[in-house]
């Protein structure tokens, strides 16, 4: 079975896997300029917060290595570049946070190829490390899914989310391999169902017992006792433990606390921002309103029906049992536990 | 405009609104037979407790009109016609309360054609009560509004979800006549999209202002303080007060419940279940799976991934804020309060 990525770099240029096609076609796309990987990730054909910040990186890189101005120039064309980027999604933090660290390291270089140079350095550094953090991640979420767990995820949090094996789901994946889960109850995602075509797809590869549901169901399934555990990604987490994530992650989580089952945050570091306490803070990127009016192009409201698309919503820290990263189970209060190391994390360096 | 109806009786057939081609087409069915009615109810082209009773009332009707047996063989035939239809659908009680009002209305006739003809004038008693029941029911439920009440409502419940003008979105739309309300919130509500399809266009067209959204952002809405009141329809209502409604409908009184907005249900008295205290003894019709992994025929998950399509779900009496019926608003205790009509009702007999 050929591993999974989001995005592969071929000395030349980026093979990004095109995720709006999926499940049914895997496809490649070439993407050679800044452009067209602002565009891939704006149509979602990439998407996960932390491939979207690897994508940013190599955007940084790709728009800026024909560069033929001065080092006093790239400066300012840098800065520019990188506001572009950076704007492209505006709620999910490691893309910011990714072309931040791309140009804070191209500064560091006295000339335009030194600097032109350390930018493809950084975006393919943020691969690996993605891949290493994923690893030790999904390592230190073991413990909380103690024995036959009956999962619920959200989203997609899997391989091609990420640089590596992925986020919440990794652990889960891990976990069926471990024996520690039993069944994931998948909630399709609306509007554009990452669940449904991206979860679905990865967990049967996987061999994982899974099954799908409309979002609207979670309640029914919680309420029939079948859920031991939701677990979920995040887009950006503030340093007090708010968590920004795809839209109907807070009435996931509302509905576990009314059922009193635990509420897992799975995100490496890149998604934490130090700058900001107060998810409210954080701002929501709102979508076109077709993607909820129309489905393959196809009306399914009537003409012209107002709608509202916000792509995120924050769950604030109160429901929020803990929150894994590469550094351990973080447990309230968040503003304590989420800086330093958990020292009863099973894979810390 | 023309007045909107889910059927109408033509004199010797049953001319049905197929609500599965709404909001893109205005398509009446003819329905001549028991097994086309129950075709229709099956497939949802007719939907809505009320008015998928009423259609029952018709198939009763229709499958019998040509009885050529004795009167002592009518009463076998009655029961069992009478038990294939109750169990199309068998989560809303509307629909095995107006077969059994029909059946025992024909039992009591002393001839076969004086039976037959009981069965007809039953269905178009409910069809007439329906109407009045509505207009009675929205009168009632005016000042639960309070003024300029941004309302969020689920699933469909207006004229063509019953006999006559609907129950919950009867109010929402009377109260936007009245100037009460000033905005609805529509949960597209999956995986039917009956608020996509329906509730957006019956709002549409009465000109009240509305918006769609996907379910999963109903605790986004909520969290930023838009929405004043949830207002729904119910399948089923036990004699405490636990109510089956359209699947998501918990989920979304879990919420108002987190965020203190009042949890309303409008339905009219022939959806009481009497013989039902606890919710959790409703039979939940489980649908085709196919409902959640196919879009208009249109695979959205995996080949052969498993999926779950439960079409209700059950909100305990506890979440109710009040239910409102022909005979006014009833607060906790239900089990008290439901059986008698609200002296302060404002269309009271």
């Amino acid at each position: 079975m050929e591993e999974l990525a989001a995005l592969r770099w071929e000395g030349d240029f980026v093979s990004l896997l095109d995720q709006t096609l999926l499940p049914h076609r895997t496809a490649w796309r070439r993407i050679a300029t800044q452009e067209e990987m602002e565009e891939a990730i704006r149509r979602l054909q990439v998407r996960g917060a932390p491939a979207v910040g690897i994508a940013g990186a190599f955007a940084l890189y790709l728009g800026l290595r024909g560069f033929s101005g001065s080092r006093d120039e790239l400066v300012p064309a840098l800065q520019g570049t990188a506001r572009a980027v950076a704007a492209v999604r505006p709620t999910a933090v490691n893309l910011a946070w990714a072309v931040n660290r791309a140009v804070a390291a191209a500064h560091t270089c006295p000339t335009v190829p030194a600097a032109v140079a350390s930018l493809l350095k950084t975006a393919l550094d943020l691969l690996q490390e993605d891949r290493e953090h994923n690893s030790r991640l999904a390592a230190n979420g073991l413990p909380i899914l103690g024995k036959t767990c009956r999962a619920m995820t959200y989203c997609h949090t899997g391989a091609i989310a990420t640089g590596g094996h992925g986020t919440a789901l990794a652990i889960l994946r891990r976990g069926w391999q471990a024996g520690a889960v039993a069944h994931v109850y998948i909630p399709e995602t609306r509007p554009l169902l990452q669940g449904a075509r991206l979860t679905a797809w990865e967990l049967k590869r996987a061999g994982v017992a899974a099954t799908l549901v409309t979002d609207n169901a979670a309640a029914w399934l919680m309420s029939q006792g079948r859920v031991d555990l939701v677990l979920v990604g995040a887009d950006r987490i503030t340093a007090r433990g708010d968590v920004a994530n795809k839209i109907g992650t807070l009435g996931l989580a509302i509905l576990a606390r009314h059922y009193e089952i635990p509420f897992y945050v799975a995100a490496t570091r890149s998604t934490i921002d130090w700058s900001l306490a107060d998810g409210g803070d954080i701002p929501i990127e709102m979508r076109d309103p077709r993607e909820v009016t129309h489905f393959s192009g196809r009306a399914v409201a009537p003409a012209r029906m107002p709608a509202l698309a916000p792509a995120f919503d924050v769950t604030p820290a109160p429901l929020v049992t803990g929150i894994i990263t590469e550094l351990g189970v973080h447990r309230p209060p968040f503003a304590e536990t989420l800086p330093r190391a958990d020292p009863g994390a099973l894979a810390s360096p």
